[in-house]
């Protein structure tokens, strides 16, 4: 079983193999429309009868949706209490399942690696996987990405 | 010179090397901090004076943000005129530089592969890569990405 840790704030606390939670939250249909129709207005996001007649048979969110609803899930309970830096980007975002109206999604991240950074001594990356599941426990969305993290100030 | 396409509609159509016009958008202070405080409410994105002491110099807009107006972008100045089947995923992001309050974004499309399905004659996937600069003229965000593109239906 691996390390669940519920708390760290610099590089330094930040142990490849730990795992975090970061909760769950439900998706709305309206939440769901309101996303699509500002930054992703296709039929089968946006038009409940466009979508019903689409391959995916009725409204799924956004996939861009799903990684920002999960970015304030990482937020809301890992990167707000961490020294964080932002990010050089994403390795890799697999829309594995749709997300549909009503779905709770929960998420978990695995520290893959914790790497100082040799040009920057203020700072490590941090790479790690994203694992998004449905209230089936299907996983419906995975990802790599990367994070800097400030490292602990001399005291 | 890449050829510049300005519209196709099924798969068939999409070549290899062909390039895509996304156009431009400004992006404002009151969207980055709205999108932030509902998905990304880290304090460089949505505290004008944590901002302006962090070591980007004041609000950016979240990674995520520019992800999804340029998904926007697409959808207005490519996927909507294509039978559009949504995405497996995305290889890499890489943001590369701020996107500030003011900053005016411009997207093209470059496709990199047009691959026929196996399993499912109805459609292929094409691999693109997506490239963001601002008023200026540099890179802020790259991405390679798969969209599945319907196949011309039978006559």
């Amino acid at each position: 079983m691996p390390t669940i840790q519920y708390y760290f704030d610099y590089f330094e606390n930040i142990d490849p193999g730990a795992v975090f939670d970061l909760g769950s939250r439900m998706v709305s249909e309206e939440e769901i429309l309101a996303f699509a129709r500002e930054f992703d207005p296709q039929p089968f996001h946006i038009d409940p009868d466009a979508a019903a007649q689409s391959i995916f048979g009725g409204i799924i969110a956004s996939g861009w949706h799903t990684c920002s609803l999960t970015m304030r899930l990482m937020v809301d309970n890992f990167l707000s209490r961490a020294a964080s830096l932002g990010s050089p980007g994403v390795e890799q975002i697999r829309w594995l399942r749709p997300v549909r109206p009503g779905d709770t999604i929960s998420a978990r991240i695995v520290v893959l690696e914790a790497r100082a950074s040799q040009s920057k001594p203020d700072r490590g990356a941090v790479r790690m996987r994203t694992e998004v599941t449905n209230q089936h426990g299907e996983l419906v969305m995975s990802m790599e990405s990367t994070g800097l993290i400030g490292r602990r100030p001399a005291p």
